[in-house]
């Protein structure tokens, strides 16, 4: 994360492309991109069965605001590399099984894809980025290439879930982090649209997410782990030199990732140190000055009951994680509360984040 | 919770009391002696200014379905003992601060209160009780009276997060509960009436309930723990013989507060073991038959998505706690998800309930 | 209505199916037929691919309590008349699209099919019945039979939001009902399952449910309409005679219907008036005692906050109409609010009171 | 609302005073003139026992962004006229009760007071107004110094229900509008804080807010009605040219009221007619260019499912009224679905919009 070279913003907006560009994540992409400094939406794409048709006919925008009317006369185009698909830059908000057969096509077709899939996060050469914490991980891009093949790659970004965690834990590394335990109480936005069906949220909580736990111990590991460049691998902390366990249930909150965190610090570090470590905290996103990163990538609240999904989702426009509630837990040392919202931080703001870092490193 | 003599019944069903019947968990006393064949509601008390009116006419009532027939037309008498309120068994649904002053009063006028209030939990003569566990912890009542002079008593039991977390542990401690890290997700319910407001919870969390984790991990160390019979004390579980950390928050539900629990156990059994615990326990309540206890304390469902509030918060009437989603835990041993009703097995049928086995124990 | 034989209840229970049992009507049909003392469920279907499983291991169970047990064993057959579908009297809580094609082979098989669909509601030969109002309806039963050569016949009850609409307004054609105009907020479960993305829900109102609104007013005309004998025909409520206008709206509700309503009234009765015609009504189901009649299928409440749906939904236990706010109309006459839960009064309690009243009469 | 003469915006912003401003209209108050280029927040004040706290300790903050940083270091005063509230312009966010005392004082000290409150809405020379309609009855306010003897004045605007209601009828006018129907679906914000308890919205529909309909069906007549300049009085429709009813519910939605309206018109306008009336409707605030006013105050929606509260509510900065399904009416000629965001339009920018006026006029 250090020795950041000064670099050009593009002189130019450079056009993008969004993979899944009608589902709650795609729609993400679509708003995020709207007056992007560096960015142009240039060409979407969804499945065959809508190749062709106006985006503003054929999308249910569930996003809050309306559609950038940019956005409303582009066309869909299929899932191919192709003329219709701008290919330096791609985004997709694939789901997982789809993802899984076209990004590599857009990467051999020589496109820089920044994923929001699951499908190859744990991949031994693609690296699972978040901006502020391992930028580093870039480095995998030239063995995944040479193994590959590709001129293009896969960035991936974490889990909706995982992310507000690795965030809320990276300051907290330097006191070393032995075990963490977390329960999720997730927005429905976090399953897509139509998603979640509203008679499994309405005066109710629905305490199992597929693979999600699962998801939130293995990523969390690779984020915070290191990239060994001797040996052009990855070193996810182990498992025991990290123990993670996380519950994950859904709630009924439209946006905004709320979980409840306790951690064991071998350092035995304060109170205090910890919230200092939050508010000082700062990754190459803010030093670069990237136009996706929040000032503050964590925000401490001292109120006794923040955050809260409704008010502090859109901390940082969404960017930032807000932490609150730190105390001294009796089982492990320390037990907070953190929030992110999931389509933003947690999805594609995140892979927007990893881009625009790209293109700072000019890789892409 | 051994030699269980045989009892007889009540010959004739005794009258009895609730005091602060007005309010939400009042509702429920009225609610649930509606055609209790023991009890019969004779007296009901609430605040100074409603003394006289018509239950009928003063009660908002909250509870699902509509007020039982025989209590509209009854008279609300200001909460001072007297010949409108028969005390051989009084229900107190007061708030802490007013219990602290009233309860005593009844159990100097004879009677024998079973409190759902904060006020006199954790004093060192007043029994905290969920009969399945602790009924012998009544032996406290001799010393109560003895000391206070009182012809009647105090008995009170546990708070609405408290009552399912121990129900839950209360068959693991064969296996030897070393650590237990809880995350509550409660009811609008548990705060009263017109408690949380809807801007609160309407796609939101509050992650803060005042003096709740507090509450939960003082209770459950008392209820689990032993009433040594020679030095006429309780003896709760050291907070070093088992750790307990709780974090609660308020999420949007009417009734039903569902846990996710983690826990360490120096047995190290399998998770058929526990399954087992689960299932095979009963108490005092299941093997006297008590009218308003549940066949089975304790159901373990098999669903990777269950229990859930709306679905499983009936369960045994609502005097059941359901439990599932039992898997290792790799920071503790193992970790699972409960459920309870609050305002029944969790407020007024938890006192219903301690009422029952006085009564059959004959201390009533 | 008139001239109601004596009847012979069933000697013993008949065995009847269930078409559709997997869906959230299906569901409430195999809930509300456990423990009936008439008919006893025997024979369930499902769609093709999941002919031959269990019901327990198929259903995925939203109806609030658990399934019952004499269920969970049956197994799921095809929708197609044969063996293991007793065939005297058919549930069906099928699609409308699914019901054109299946629910006449069952009556072609000599099936008494009461369905819930829309497919045949309007149909010049099938009658539309809510048994409190229009019983005499089932004459028509003659003329379907004959003209399709079927042994057995379909008889179908209305949309969700029609009957508690038509109840509503049924006590009030002594008065001359000349134009009616209906607003309504539609519960979730209504669309059945998965049914309303949460995200539609949540923090949220839909004011529109694709043809609900022509279904309210054109039913209505046929349920309050006439059956003449001599042309064999049924002369629905002119559009002159009397006019509707409805509004249809989905809100965050799980469960029950809640409508407002205006009325224009030829009579001019006063509001005394109106509230003796809902208490006083009753019809068929209450004489004849028919097992799922409610005591009284029009309930009027004086609060000033009421029907509500969580209070008053479950009414009759979920069969009769809660009515509330009479009050006079600036534009019409008076206005009001009236709820009925919607899968069952609504649904699948329609169509069970449709077929005790064919028993009843002698016709299934 | 012809002949607008040109006018100069300030030359340095006003200070301007809120009253009740811890509230959540007083927050709402605060959270727009955060910025504001006309007038500067100078002083706040709230009940007595709060006078002299920083506002940043005082208020519970439940808008959704941040409190502007510049108000959070603000002293409370008591809601006395005096140096420390600034009288040239003072918003009042006062309850009804209160604002009977208290805006008087303030206008006899010499404020032009803009008031939510419904305390002098009614009162024969208080303008109620809504600036795209109404502006002229401004002329009231001459008529209202002069009686008392005041300095100051009172503006007030309308209620939140009616403020949508008059904005979508306002370009129906032409058209003759002689009767009204609407039934309201209301936000819980509408109560403001605490409000609504959340055991009434969840799972529910509250069908009565107490005085709302009342309040709908007179202001409208007063709003829409004239100003006699000779007579110096208001000439509200009378109940005979233009008849309403209004019904009005509570549903679990946090801001934005949705209302779903049928429409009587002599002129038999065509559909198109009404859009077109709609989309080109533009009012003093468009052509003065006044900086709260929406570009356009109604939007016409074609799809079939808008306006929803989640999607629209924001729309022109939450001061736009968005109306969509029009379609005729069998019962008068025309319905609609009209939402407007009751706390932006329907309160502090109503109130707002309304200063903005009257500055541009020279009043204030």
């Amino acid at each position: 994360m250090s020795n950041l070279a000064p670099f050009q913003p593009p002189q130019r907006r450079i056009p993008v492309t969004v993979l899944g560009a009608t589902g709650l994540v795609g729609q993400r992409f679509v708003a995020l991109l709207d007056g992007h400094p560096w960015f142009e939406l240039a060409g979407i794409a969804a499945s065959e069965r809508n190749a062709g048709t106006r985006y503003g006919d054929t999308v249910r925008w569930k996003v809050e605001a309306e559609p950038p009317a940019a956005a409303l006369n582009l066309r869909l185009a299929a899932p191919v590399p192709g003329d219709a698909l701008p290919s330096r830059i791609v985004f997709s908000a694939l789901p997982a099984a789809e993802a899984e057969d076209i990004e590599p096509r857009f990467a051999r077709a020589g496109a820089l894809v920044f994923s929001n899939a699951s499908a190859y996060r744990m991949a031994a050469d693609v690296p699972l980025i978040v901006p502020e914490i391992n930028g580093d991980h870039l480095a995998a891009l030239e063995r995944q290439r040479e193994r590959h093949g590709w001129p293009g790659a896969i960035v991936t970004n974490p889990n909706c879930s995982s992310i507000g965690l690795t965030l809320a834990l990276a300051p907290l590394q330097p006191f070393g982090i032995r075990r963490v335990l977390v329960t999720t109480l997730q927005a429905a936005s976090g399953a897509g649209y139509p998603g979640v069906a509203s008679l499994d949220l309405l005066d109710n909580v629905i305490p199992h997410i597929g693979g999600e736990e699962e998801k939130m111990e293995t990523e969390t590991r690779k984020i915070l782990g290191g990239w060994n460049a001797e040996t052009a691998t990855f070193e996810p902390i182990s498992t025991d030199a990290m123990r993670i366990s996380a519950t994950c249930t859904r709630v009924a909150v439209r946006d905004g990732h709320l979980e409840t965190v306790s951690v064991e610090l071998a350092g035995r570090p304060s109170a205090d140190d910890l919230i200092a470590a939050w508010r000082d905290y700062t990754g190459a996103p803010q030093r670069l000055g990237l136009p996706t990163a929040p000032m503050h990538p964590l925000i401490y609240r001292e109120e006794v009951d923040r955050p809260q999904p409704v008010r502090d989702r859109l901390a940082g426009r969404g960017m930032a994680v807000t932490v609150g509630r730190l105390r001294a837990c009796d089982v492990l040392d320390y037990k907070f509360v953190c929030l992110s919202h999931n389509t933003i931080r947690g999805a594609a703001g995140a892979a927007l984040l990893n881009a625009e870092l790209a293109v700072a490193r000019g890789i892409a």
